[in-house]
């Protein structure tokens, strides 16, 4: 072991981000703004505010200031869970023989167990800010539901939840810590909106998608007095929250001169990866350094490595605005032995965008594999990993491996996004030896891709 | 917020304790010795030896050596989750409006949840030292089973775990968290050994106990080629490598020129409680410095507050050696509807021995106030707390309380034992207002009182 580096690299308080960065500002290719699926226009900010707080409007639209203040509110919050720590995988490292130095920033040591809080807390704070009585949203696995149920229980606003039916009675403990933080907890789809109803009409016995769930959080939110509507992924504002996580990992390398070779994230909508890697693909598009940046996404629910560039919309019930992004279709569903999370249909247009144009790689890995590794690393460093951090585990020990046999030192730097704490069915099957993988076929994923808006844009 | 103290007092690593203190060469009046209840002796080291590793043996009856060494690998393995952090709680002094200032230690930043870890890794090392093959435990709500798998995992060590039944079955997702680290789980009472058959001949339908589940674990060991047993609380061993949580509290603390007024920790075998408040009293045993130390235990389990001070049996298939403690009958089985964990019958002989000397008080709580306080603190602080540890945060909240209504600023200190995730059972409980409290009668103490040893010592 290098007694120059510790364990874990944690950044003084002095040395955390007071702004978070906007990586569009240094893209000469702007992300594709989202579009009026009625007008086949650009959403105005007038047309935005049915639906999202003003602020985050601003900074879902801004793509031109470089760097966004943190507020001073929000950075108290930070404080409370951040900085998080940048660990070094030495034992890892050991257990794989690789000449390898492994580092990876671990997201889960706060009660939410993800990311997710980063964002939660800088969206329930605007809405606060702005004399709301509460926000509305969806969850699928229950990450981002527990994280926004913390900053609500925080700052006092009410917060509802629809999550998606299958989770909500696979995942009753989740449930459990959302109302432990006083949220509203519905089962999605569910009676208590047009959509929900309408879906649950035509698929009776429906166990829900995330997509449906984003539909009826946006009716329900329309409907109420005082509501807005928040989102845990995808969209720009969210990424930009999450550059907290790349902000923090690019200080703690620099603070010992270490330079990663490659940065390694999971990828469902985005959020994770987007917020860890802007950072260091903002000094790719400045032309200041280069970086081999991986995104790693399930081979069930393949939407960089299979998906089409297009204008999809983020809904099943197609409320909201459509998006430019690498997509499946917003009717794809992974298969139903899928257990390891990232299963959204679409991709952050931010993301889509650098990825068309070459500035990251991507790559799909079953799920069988993801827990190998979930379980090879849970054994050696400690941390029980979920499910979705696992894909980008899977990738850094192969390419770890890669580097044991060319003898290259590289240095490997990943997101270990949250805790699988919640996740044990799905450890419990694999445990069993009863996981199975599955791939879609060409002639699925085209019968998705039929269901594409057939707009010219 | 005094900008001066840090949320979150994270000691360098130069800084953390390289030797656990052992509270015991400091006392003027020693801990009882452990008897053989043949013999009616002091258990000898080579009595012990059936059951415990060598070196484990020598630290278990060693009352003089004040610091022992922390060996090199368990530093090792410390610096993967430790140094713990020393947490300011603002937020709750805030909401309290309290002028008091709170900081609590923090143990549940690892996967196994809580700070059972800490004496899992140096007990598993011993085992390998000693070239055994695996050790045998029993575990009740599942902390130590966990933390003892990733110790284990981490030295290739097998673990096999017997963890009471109503736990088990109840608690599926912590087996799972176990056969993750690879350890065998097996509900107690079972029909692997003779003193499980034999209870449940004379029990059909028990779902089990902590003392049953420690026969069971003893039993299988003396029966295993190259296993011994490991206990996660109550022996002096593991009060001393718990010791490694108050060193690094008073570092931290000594660091930022702060002096406690008050330590408050949860017992239940008392391994938390003794290894935060041992390197404190040691300085009240020494003369050199005064502070009020307060052990919570629940109404339903009252061992400190309603028990005896005599010689008991520590298991129920009586084949433990006695132990001089505070207990309330080695058949002593909290009511059914007890929900916070802190179960067992009987109590640390070292902190026994302390508490009938007048080194601490002991506070006895109901249950529902006591998830009452997880709840705000979880909202406040964003740690969703284990029930056993948020024992703890209730008398810390009653004391910062009781400061605002006489406007001391008292400084009050508590351990965060862990992590509540595995038990949204009781959570669920509490949320739907179904949790009720039980204060078991004189009657019925007084019944398991006459179980008691009649043995004159």
């Amino acid at each position: 072991m290098e007694n120059s580096i510790p364990y874990k690299i944690y950044l003084e308080e002095s040395e955390m981000p007071k702004a978070w960065y906007n990586v569009r500002s240094d893209m000469k290719i702007k992300p594709a703004p989202l579009i009026n699926p009625g007008t086949l226009q650009p959403m105005t900010a007038e047309e935005l505010a049915g639906v999202f707080c003003d602020e985050l409007i601003a900074q879902e639209l801004d793509d031109t200031t470089q760097y966004i203040p943190i507020p001073e509110e929000i950075l108290g919050f930070y404080k409370m869970y951040r900085p998080s720590p940048l660990v070094r995988a030495y034992c890892l490292e050991e257990k794989l023989k690789t000449p390898a130095k492994i580092y990876y920033k671990f997201e889960g040591n706060n009660t939410s167990g993800s990311h997710k809080l980063n964002s939660a807390i800088a969206q329930a704070y605007y809405a606060k800010k702005q004399g709301l009585k509460g926000v509305t949203t969806e969850t699928g696995a229950g990450q981002w539901g527990t994280a926004l149920s913390m900053a609500c229980a925080y700052l006092g606003l009410d917060c509802r939840v629809y999550m998606v039916k299958v989770s909500y009675e696979q995942k009753p403990f989740r449930r459990e810590v959302m109302r432990t933080y006083g949220a509203t907890v519905t089962p999605s789809p569910s009676e208590t909106t047009e959509i929900g109803r309408k879906i649950l009409a035509e698929h009776p016995g429906t166990t829900g998608s995330l997509g449906c769930a984003i539909s009826e959080a946006v009716e329900a939110e329309m409907k109420l007095d005082g509501y807005k509507y928040v989102l845990g992924s995808v969209l720009n504002q969210v990424l930009l929250h999450q550059t907290v996580i790349g902000l923090e990992t690019k200080a703690a390398l620099d603070k010992y001169n270490i330079k990663p070779d490659m940065i390694i994230g999971c990828a469902g909508g985005g959020s994770n990866l987007g917020g860890l890697v802007s950072p260091f693909i903002g000094e790719m598009l400045r032309g200041e350094n280069n970086y081999q940046i991986i995104a790693v996404e399930p081979a069930s629910c393949p939407s960089f490595t299979r998906g089409k560039f297009a204008y999809d919309f983020c809904d099943t019930g197609k409320v909201c605005p459509l998006a430019k992004m690498y997509t499946l279709g917003s009717n794809f569903i992974p298969s139903a032995n899928h257990a390891g999370g990232l299963r959204y249909h679409g991709m952050s247009p931010i993301l889509s965008q650098l990825y068309h144009d070459g500035y990251m790689e991507a790559r799909s890995v079953e799920q069988t594999a993801v827990f190998e590794a979930a379980t090879q690393f849970a054994r050696v460093e400690g941390i029980l990993p979920a499910p979705e951090s696992s894909h980008a585990i899977r990738v850094a020990i192969d390419e770890a491996i890669k580097c044991r046999e060319t003898g290259e030192e590289k240095t490997i730097v990943f997101g270990l996004t949250g805790t699988g704490y919640f996740d044990m069915v799905a450890y419990e099957k694999f445990n069993n030896g009863e996981m199975s993988d599955y791939i879609p076929t060409d002639e699925e994923l085209q019968k998705s891709f039929d269901t594409l808006p057939k707009v010219d844009l």
